[in-house]
């Protein structure tokens, strides 16, 4: 497993393997490190269909606010680099943030509609700099292949939109959630939780699996739904909702709240974000009432 | 010569060419079609500095404003595949609108600072457009070189930014500006221009001139300089001034009006968009006077 530090190493060292064998399919995982057995999977998958799997770890300070989470996000060079050959990963590129920035980002790339809600109301220019650092990486690895968890189901559906709107040349493979034996989904951020929080937290998973279930009550509406969920939530004396959403996917437009289940249509998104202390956690769950079945 | 109208077409048979020659390097000339001499010569450059190269013809919608000419702007398929192929094209990638835009642009792609001014201000909207499509047409072709006309100062400054911002692994060559014998920059604009327009806009590229000239002077000042371009443009009656600036280059900042043009540091674009009749033209100089010469 080869560690790059720099654009230009990771460039031409890719470049070297491709003149080689111009075919050669190159997998790629972009993540913000902290690596946990959902990234692995994605690791894992890449490996499996790929030639050549590029692993990134980057804490992106411009998808950051300014009171969130950047300077305390949780890192851990070493354990990430034994989990990432343990996963099979070819290349890990780590840049320090003046290598992926040396000077102030003039260039936005923004997603619109599909970034009205959610996180990107909640956290105004999240998504713009995720598009940022995205399309970055995207033109040094020029990978064939980049996979995403669908823990960050908006994500995967801005990243997906980005790709298709600017015709990169890259197939988006978004990858199931992966959860602890409880429910809990995986995310860098369960390092936060206290021990009541991490009890508590269980009600993300729980009461996602209950709205999947209650889908095939007749005539219930898409709000009467999104009440049960909260209501769920609050189930959890610390739970701190900041937003639980039904959306179609993969727009992530709003749906008529007195609409039944029954007559909704394709994929909807159920969405959730609630803190626990000073923790904000996401969950969701793709459902599709139509036929009256869940799944992902 | 092959003229490919959609982007599978197009991107499998650079595929296959980069397979036989992985080292192969591809030279990109986007176009608005209505080609002239100076595409000529981007076309020609490209040629002489690469394997392969590709010339993109699309009247791109995203840079029109609602009150601008996109659909009167010129169109000559048959001349611009002749003028092509004369100049040594390889690819011609003639897209409908349709197939570059199959679905609403949720994207964008927006460059600040560097479109404050100028076009920037006098078109909204136009640099979000000409981002957009040229990141699209970069992704579909992959050079590794795309060339640009300095006729265009701001887009070239505005595309150096966005691919330097998002690490495109292109090199932007831009080229100097084509003119006509007495001076007119070459245009695809310029067919509009009536017998009497045609004559009164040489006056454009002879306010530069002497604005060139002028910078010898001790002490004149940068607004006194663009006074002295606006009188001299003022001569022909029917010329209508849209901008004429003097901005830093390639940032396009402004300078301090009441600066001695000798106090000036690098380079310097005075740019001009001035209207004749119903037809904007614009034109452009860098210029650099700290030390009292004028190239390009």
């Amino acid at each position: 497993m080869i560690i790059c530090r720099t654009k230009r190493e990771l460039k031409d060292a890719l470049h070297k393997l491709r003149v080689q064998q111009p075919d050669r399919k190159v997998g790629f995982v972009p993540t913000m490190g902290f690596l946990h057995e959902g990234h692995a999977s994605l690791i894992r998958q890449s490996v499996q269909e790929c030639d050549t799997t590029v692993l990134s770890i980057f804490v992106n300070p411009l998808q950051f606010g300014p009171n969130e989470d950047f300077d305390r996000y949780p890192r851990d060079e070493q354990r990430d680099l034994a989990l990432a050959q343990a996963s099979g990963a070819d290349f890990v590129f780590m840049p320090s943030v003046e290598e992926m920035y040396p000077s102030k980002m003039l260039t936005r790339v923004t997603v619109d509609v599909v970034t009205d809600r959610l996180c990107g109301a909640s956290r105004p220019g999240h998504f713009d700099g995720v598009g940022a650092v995205v399309s970055k990486l995207f033109h040094i690895v020029q990978p064939q292949r980049a996979y995403f968890g669908m823990k960050d189901a908006q994500q995967v559906a801005v990243i997906q939109r980005m790709t298709m709107d600017l015709d990169f040349p890259i197939e988006i493979v978004p990858c199931p959630i992966v959860r602890e034996p409880d429910g809990l989904a995986l995310s860098s951020r369960n390092v936060y939780l206290s021990a009541e929080e991490r009890t508590q937290a269980v009600v993300l998973s729980q009461s996602l699996a209950e709205a999947a279930a209650l889908g095939g009550q007749v005539g219930i509406t898409v709000s009467e739904l999104q009440e049960q969920v909260r209501r769920k939530i609050g189930q959890s004396p610390i739970a701190d909702i900041d937003y639980v959403e039904l959306l179609a996917f993969p727009n992530l437009t709003p749906l008529d709240p007195n609409q039944s289940l029954a007559d909704t249509e394709g994929e909807l998104l159920l969405a959730l974000a609630v803190k626990f202390g000073r923790t904000r956690l996401i969950d969701n769950r793709i459902l599709r009432f139509a036929e009256v079945k869940a799944y992902v």
